[in-house]
């Protein structure tokens, strides 16, 4: 599995961003996407970087549709081959 | 409170960075500082810049320590003057 | 245009990676894409987010080519719509 | 030497962030430092972090007094102690 790290957020939209984080979260789970939201970012788990893209693109392009004008995504990926690691077994492995 | 997302990884030990990251969390747990580790990343909430930035040279010098050459920080600081927002304020706020 | 800042590193392949930038060089060279590269990460400017997409996923397929067993990707997007930024107008309406 | 990755850009501010990214550049401009400013972010080469984050420090603290009420810092830093390594000799071992 791959698992990243995702923020993804609109400029120019006020000080507080908590309404479009909610719609964020919103697709998130309509997509049936395994994820989980922490206080700076969304760390997701895919099978491919296909899926994961396919994710940040459907992002955006619904951030745009509510009126907003400009985002700024942030992606870390984690693509590994020597272990299918999981978003559980990486958490796992440092406590 | 200034809600900063850390991650901080030797560059050349191995594809396996458990090890570190494990010793990475035994200096924050030492350090009383506050703090979530998630599957890429470390959220750590302090009063000010300067406790951050202690943390980050204190983190960088004890893996040098440990003989790794090489150190790459990743962090991302949210820092707002217009309301006192926790980990917790800003995680609640999204859903 | 979509304005991207990407660092593609391997894990666990020594202390110097520069012969897998110069790798990652080579591919964006022969891909036709328009990017620059600095001394921490390389940009590229693409029409659109597949373009984008295409690039990083052919990158992380060949670095895993090399026998690289664990790839950490960093990608930060600037997707406007309000104007038709590119990496020159970007940088001169800073300076 | 320490090479550095920084972005920082303040929220609810309008789409626009030239203007700050403008007064960002003035400061360091202004502190000695070296850098060099790339369409998304600066690189910064400093003798130890605790010139780097002096710096960032300060950076935030002028945008604060600009009246802006959210500062998002966006900080990769390269720390190697194998080699003595700038910005150019960086830029030369992948070209």
């Amino acid at each position: 599995m791959i698992i990243s790290q995702l923020s993804i957020a609109p400029v120019g939209e006020g000080v507080s961003l908590s309404k479009y984080i909610k719609e964020v979260v919103r697709i998130l789970n309509k997509s049936g996407i395994k994820f989980k939201t922490n206080p700076m970012s969304t760390i997701i788990e895919t099978k491919d970087l296909i899926s994961l893209f396919n994710i940040v693109e459907n992002l955006n392009e619904e951030l745009f549709k509510l009126g907003i004008r400009r985002v700024i995504t942030d992606l870390k990926i984690d693509f590994r081959m020597d272990k299918n690691a999981t978003m559980e077994t990486k958490l796992k492995s440092i406590n």
